[in-house]
């Protein structure tokens, strides 16, 4: 399909929540490939994997991630490559990206039938994250694949409200969220933080909002399991689910490009950036912002 | 107390969901102080009323809101002003304001012991708020009051994440939010929209967040009853309920003021502003933003 093709008017998204085994990549693509098979077989035109689905995550250092980590002309890629032009999907998810001076990135690809369309380097690190990889500094981008406008974020990037903003007003239809969110606090009851954060984002951006999170431990790390497909109203169509499930969901991405809310409301015409001045700034919770 | 007394390090925060009778001013001015008294007597340091509390919502045109309306210098402010002394709490309710110019505003006001420290005009007006109110030119304003830095905003304009933003980075403890809120879509299982957008205001600032909606029924209009306190981890302290109710929590300001998360995170100096930079431009949903 060319970009010039005709809007889609529905999308069937699916999110796989996979538990892969830390360092066996093998597997770990293996693992994918089988959700991405599965999902297509049920009729997914969009699947999203976890964050760093092929190698896991908890890394010891940066030389244990440049070890294991592949450039974007690797075999992940290319293997997502081949599934896409087999089964006609858009397949967004995690990778250990090395760049060209083999320093280590928490990446995610988009792959369509047409190709890699985008890889994206994390641009807000968590924990020791910020030990293992250098962090991207180029933007959460928009992708146009074959289904949809396609927003990318990864985990973390997600809990920032200007970066679900910034894709949905650079007219993502969809946000996929690759994620590996370990459970920091008690879980919130009754929905997980990340479930919340994505609903709200979903609603106040109307934009739908697919996140593959973990199933499974790994090295003593639990996983909030917080895949969710949410539409844009707020809605959640899919998850949360316990374990490795495939979430799916039909969705009308007409309702995404429609930013009015009731009678007479727009979402983005009735923002005042002129008002919202103080976030334009740096700033660390030191300094004082007047 | 002046400005320069030791931070507190806790508050107890109410908020008081009310069912105002439209046009009836004075048995709604009389509901909202028993409100305050009741809280008062329960050890609140901080009392937080719903919009319009004194009205009520559903103004016909802007000559009912004009003749309904009272200025910043009326009986409701005075009123409240002698109720913050004589309980030595902080009030924030919403009112019809009328301007210099005799114009119907949905302002709120910041009232504390030593009188009022801020009259805030609602600036995203909602649905037929549009046909009523002129909304307000200066941006949701945090106060400093003598009980803790108190931000401020008015029902829709929680909806945006800018918003709620600029009141944290400008250093707000509690975000205090007036709310009339309809129900628009059927509400959202398990959690009202409204509740969800708080809980995830709450933690993406790390900021409490205190909001006041209604009860009962006006005009044929059902309330969310949305109101909430959300604590800076996105965790519900009291709320939501259902009917008339005073909702009330210890809050633990230091919690506010810390905005790190995990143990290599803050969330304010994760911000990477040089990479949000479609948000700072007014946009409409027609155009296209690149």
């Amino acid at each position: 399909l060319a970009i010039s093709e005709p809007q889609r008017e529905t999308a069937t998204i699916a999110c796989a929540q996979l538990a892969p085994v830390f360092g066996d990549v093998g597997r770990n693509r293996a693992l994918a490939a089988g959700a991405i098979e599965s999902a297509a077989r049920s009729g997914a035109d969009v699947v999203v994997l976890p964050e760093l689905c092929t190698t896991g995550y908890a890394f010891m250092d940066r030389s244990q991630a440049s070890e294991l980590g592949e450039s974007a002309e690797g075999p992940t890629l290319a293997g997502w490559r081949a599934l896409a032009v087999e089964h006609q999907v858009v397949i967004v998810g995690g990778f250990c990206e090395l760049d060209h001076e083999r320093r280590p990135r928490n990446s995610a690809a988009v792959v369509d039938p047409r190709g890699v369309q985008c890889v994206y380097r994390k641009t807000h690190l968590w924990d020791r994250e910020q030990l293992i990889f250098v962090a991207g500094s180029e933007p959460p981008p928009v992708v146009q694949t074959t289904v949809c406008k396609l927003g990318l974020a990864i985990c973390y990037d997600a809990f920032f409200p200007e970066v679900m903003r910034e894709l949905a007003l650079a007219e993502a239809e969809v946000i996929a969220v690759p994620m590996n969110s370990p459970v920091v606090d008690p879980p919130t009851s009754p929905l997980a933080m990340e479930v919340v954060l994505a609903l709200a984002a979903a609603h106040a951006n109307s934009v739908f909002v697919a996140q593959a999170d973990r199933a499974g431990t790994e090295s003593g790390i639990e996983w909030a399991q917080a895949s969710a497909i949410c539409d844009p109203r707020g809605h959640l169509l899919a998850g949360p689910v316990l374990g490795e499930e495939l979430l799916q969901a039909s969705c009308d991405l007409g309702a995404a490009r429609d930013k009015s809310l009731g009678l007479r409301n727009d979402i983005f015409a009735d923002r005042r950036p002129e008002l919202y001045a103080n976030s334009r700034r740096r700033s660390t919770s030191k300094e004082t912002v007047t």
